[in-house]
């Protein structure tokens, strides 16, 4: 969660506009694929450098170039230049760190996502993708080559579906469509992780639970900071006035909001049930300290008047005179001794018993 | 909880629109049966297959068709075809894992709800029933067949009420209503258990009772998700401008709409009382424990000193020194000790009850 | 809070605009009563028939017609045809659990209430009271007879303040405030009870007091149900375009809304008062454990050490060999025990004292 | 807080716009100050009987009749008829328990108020003040003779400031002011006694500190009560429509609007502190606690084994069996005890070492 | 965050519009620079008297009047004449407890904001800054000579980025958005703190943690009292219908929006962190506590039944009786009576053992 912040904190006091990497540093050149259809006719291709991307701009059909790696700026700048786009837009590319967002440039859409990704263990991860949506292109950004978009490729190639009959908008569509798919993956990952700590809390309740509970709980926080302004970002593409989006993808797009608001309805569930775990974990806690409690006051309770009555017939009193300690010449001191102890300790534990101690 | 977001997770990666169906897998063949009627004739009918019900759609009566299993992909495309519904729509019919929404196609309008069952142990389950209402049909399907229903049946078949009467609206205002009816029935077995829990709480506070609280949290979590987009749903409905809706009907919908804010108002109030009762158990736990170390602490503080007088004067110092335990050699040094343990022991009692600790 | 729930799930399944009466079986037959005004004339009558109460409608006049018990449906259904109400507000009036509701049905307004009565231990209960305000009529429903609303009779018989001289409207407004104003009373007999808890729980707390805190919350919850939906009604009444609610009644309906909000403010104070009670409690729970522990820990930890030194010079070592316990042949080796045992429960009971424990 | 709702349910049942005076019982006749002025001249003069008031009325000048004591209704009344105030706003100025409030009569305008004090042990206090704003004049209600606006009478008398130069609105602003203001100087003696609060809390946790924690959350409360609906007093009167308001008050209403949001920050703030520290007392009390039960824990632990040898060696076994406790007749048995029973409370002392415990 | 009120509660009784230096008494002349520019020429000067930036106003360039130190009233009052400042924006440029706010008085914008410094140990620290953004000049005021703005005024030297090429607007735009960047810095250094504390807090935690995790929390209470209202002031200033900002600056102003939110979530994240520490704190201690009550109730169950046999042959019965205390006299009474304690003391270990208490 940190790691965002001491990026954030690099750019200040830059210009503007101005694009930084704040990433991780790599070195390998991006890569970019360029996909031009329309109902009729396909071309793919694996572009070397950007601007053999530029001339599919002019044609009539839909292009999606997409570029995976955006630690080197002067790619992005030149399809800024190329495609118009406002300075703050290129850094906002860059810049890799952003809240998901849409904004409508009249000439373009620039959106904002987080991909997310979650490994047991490492926790959840998330990275920025961004989407330009132009009347006839769509240039998405991502920071490293993902899987997630495959399966659209091959909607496109095999003519499956219905996006090689729509514009772009649909094909804008359907990339956030394949995101936010994913974010149900990451969710029941996490949710097979609530569950398995849940019937262990009960059982077993050990400090290392509470530490994975504070883990859960964080990642779940950072979920929620991410997975909220992705429904206001979809919200606006949908409810936007823009032309670039037409009227019959809205209705896939009220359709993807639906899935966004029940990606937050389950976060807010997930942190509801966490938020119960550190109750029940804290109560699981008392339970059992209440328990050694009761066993530690049993044992003693019995054993502390008994002990007394021995200690008592340890004493060195003189009994020459009559009165010390007649007892211990009585002929049957001894059981009588006994007697007195055992009806002692009964007497506790019919108490107990009916107190309901144990 | 899980269960719908493994069944979600599924879904990611096909093309939007492609109905998948995710509850459980089943082999019967769904029964579909057709009543069609206005205010002077009434048909009913079991179709053996979906065609059969095709004709109705002509005719100028009001026509129910009601689909009982939503397992077989085929009978909904059909009827998708027939009616002229949205892929999405065909989508979120076979997708049993929809919020409740409502969406106006303007030539149809698509209601998704959640019908809740609920058994002690079992817990609440939601079954999704879908409904599209046309000028003059209404299509309803359910996952298993639900006597929920049979009441409006009875209702129509015998001319009962107003349903005759009117268009196919009210017919989905009394399908909506007989569902948001059932609510109550479930809410009341709820807070029969919330209130046996409340009685038991207090007189008798064990660790299974803070599994029961959990549990009910968990169904209460799981019922606020359910009923609160319920709440928008039917608000929209009323609210909507659909031209499929008539006026004299909203004011059954406002009655309606009504009852679902009764319906969250009641759920509210339960999760206000189940988030009470952990305070509850808690202190109560606390309470027992502290009774608990009462007991211990009277009886070891009254022991432990008189203990140690006992030990004391077992101590084998060489009396045939004077100034060594000369008390030993008293002739009422027993008695004496006695009389001092007894001091001691007083005291303590008559401390802690002016310290009103037991 | 439950009971209602019972009542509802009863009117599953029926016809909507079916009156059910789910309130207490009665047998004693509804009082009515008609008071009929203007400023310069005043009839009132005790009817035996519901008939001899249609007559008034056609007069001029401002008609008040008030129905004591609701038990016999045919009352309100006769009503309900000649005064032309709505199926839904028939039902409404019999099925004695509804929210407060406002609901302009334009040729009348239909509202309903609740009316609250609060007696230590049996708690707040609430009776629901229905108003229909027509033209030149308020028809006014209650489940018992009540004399909350005697003070207006006297004032309408007396020519006492504004009630005469306006029309139905100020009438139902009268009404309206009658009921709210009672709401301060129930207020007040809760604030007493909370004031005094209050005192009782810092000085000596004790597990009853757990109970009554749980119980004073549930009244509370119960409260907040009845008077947020209080609010809206009286809002919709204001702000409401009905024709029926003349200008210059909107300034007292406004006066009226301060008192909801009023009614409101106190309610939720009430809530934060009784939340932070509980906090107290077991603040005051952990002192009070915290003193035992801290008296146990002395009383312990001063005797352990001696008891200890007691069971020393008790061991039978054989004394023949000088290097086992000489102390016991010592001439004042009981005198330096004691000498012994003194220093160390000193040096204790300075530790605490330094410590702060006691 | 309770004491406004007994007062409150004294006026239940009586004719609505009948001024009833809750307040203390007071005999001594209410004091009448009449300010009017205009730029260019000022006349003062304290009025026997508020009859003297009404000339000036009909002047051009700006006037400002103050009252201070609202315990005699008839010259509440009077004013009433000659400033053809509507009875409820009579009822209002008499009844003193009103939330803040902003009423806009056309003819008038209609503020109340509370006015703090605060004393450290009582508590704080509020009075209420009553505004009414007309063309060309203020009449101010205090229930008691306050000096809160001495100083704006000085500014009035020597010309100091804008007062003089601007109309009645602007009157009213700088009563208004000065009684926010004043808010600056309650809230800074409940800060500094909250800060004072915080030291000693964890330094010094004890009984006392939770009873003062108690009474301090309960004035926040009550605080918050009189402050939130100052807000939307102020804000009414900026933004309200009101033709007796002037286009350049405005600004400098919403200066005061910007303070009233700043005290309600500020009283926030205080919540949250508040609420934090209840938190931190019971935090130093588990610190304390745990403190003391490691040092029980130690003593007893150390002692106990010890103490159980020193038994053992206690025993009257007849040593004339060889295997019978031959440790008795070792020549440095007596030592070899000792050493064993400082090797087990080394290792004990060693253990809660590497525990960390102590 | 007493402080504040301790100095607005001094400015109580004045005249509205007098301006009040609050802040730290200083001695020094406040620096006044000028930068004036176009996109052509720059002029840049260390102005010894503020009358000498009053000849710019009349130029049709850009000019910053920069003034560091508000001290001395007589400065602010000289601008407020010669940019004709409404009395209030004066009051409230002295009064340095302002809250961020924006306010539109046609011929110039006023905008309040706090710059904050961190260091750890002294926490957060706000310095307010305020702007005058007029047609062609822009008057930032701050309390102390900082290097937040050096940044900027190089980019205006060096012709950098685009300030040179825009407008008064732009120019407000990159100070602001100077300051907000500046939040980065500070979060960052909160944050990295919060984290070094979880690791503390979970590994070892200690009295002093609990005070650690209190001053945070005072912390991030007084930043969201900072942050919060940046949020409205940023918003007014984007959405604001002002002709003094132009629409291409307005894209720039949503970027800055869109920092002020990403401030806000984090804020709240780190809210979020810091609440969870605690209930992590406190169950750490638990988890501690019951460690520590195990280890003594292991070792007081063991010893407490053994101690007891040593004391029970430890009684000074008459052996000369055969019943009594035989065992004494057995050959192996001894080895008999070890027997016993250690088949005691195992199965206690036993017992324990399987109910997992160590």
């Amino acid at each position: 969660m940190l790691k965002f912040i001491k990026k954030l904190s690099k750019t200040a006091g830059l210009v503007p506009g101005t694009p930084v990497h704040i990433g991780e540093e790599r070195r390998e050149r991006p890569r970019i694929t360029v996909i031009d259809y329309d109902p009729a006719q396909l071309e793919e291709k694996q572009a070397l450098s950007v601007e053999e991307c530029f001339p599919f701009k002019e044609k009539n059909t839909v292009t999606w170039i997409n570029i995976d790696g955006i630690h080197q700026l002067d790619i992005i700048e030149k399809i800024g230049a190329a495609f118009d786009l406002h300075p703050l837009t290129i850094e906002d590319i860059a810049n890799t760190e952003q809240r998901p967002k849409y904004e409508d440039l009249e000439h373009y859409i620039f959106i904002v996502l987080n991909m997310l990704s979650y490994e047991k263990g490492a926790g959840v991860k998330a990275e920025q993708v961004s989407f330009i949506l132009g009347k006839n292109y769509v240039i998405s950004f991502q920071e490293q080559e993902g899987d997630v978009f495959n399966e659209i490729r091959d909607r496109i190639r095999r003519n499956k579906g219905r996006v090689r009959k729509h514009g772009s908008d649909y094909l804008a569509y359907a990339l956030i469509d394949a995101i936010v798919d994913n974010y149900y993956v990451i969710l029941e990952k996490i949710g097979e992780e609530i569950e398995d700590m849940e019937e262990e809390l009960i059982s077993n309740p050990d400090p290392a639970t509470l530490q994975i509970i504070h883990r859960l709980k964080q990642e779940i926080i950072f979920l929620r900071k991410s997975v909220w302004p992705l429904r206001e970002t979809v919200s606006h593409l949908e409810r936007g006035e823009s032309k670039l989006v037409q009227k019959n993808t809205r209705v896939y797009l009220r359709d993807l909001y639906d899935h966004t608001i029940q990606v937050i309805d389950t976060v807010e569930t997930f942190r509801d049930m966490v938020s119960g775990m550190l109750d029940i974990y804290l109560s699981s806690l008392s339970n059992k300290m209440n328990e050694v409690m009761k066993v530690l006051t049993m044992i003693a309770t019995i054993f502390i008047p008994i002990t007394f009555i021995a200690g008592l017939y340890g004493m060195n009193f003189n009994t020459a005179f009559p009165w010390n300690m007649p007892e211990l010449n009585w002929k049957f001191g001894y059981v009588f001794t006994w007697g007195l102890m055992i009806t002692v300790a009964a007497t506790m534990v019919i108490f107990f018993k009916k107190k309901r101690w144990f």
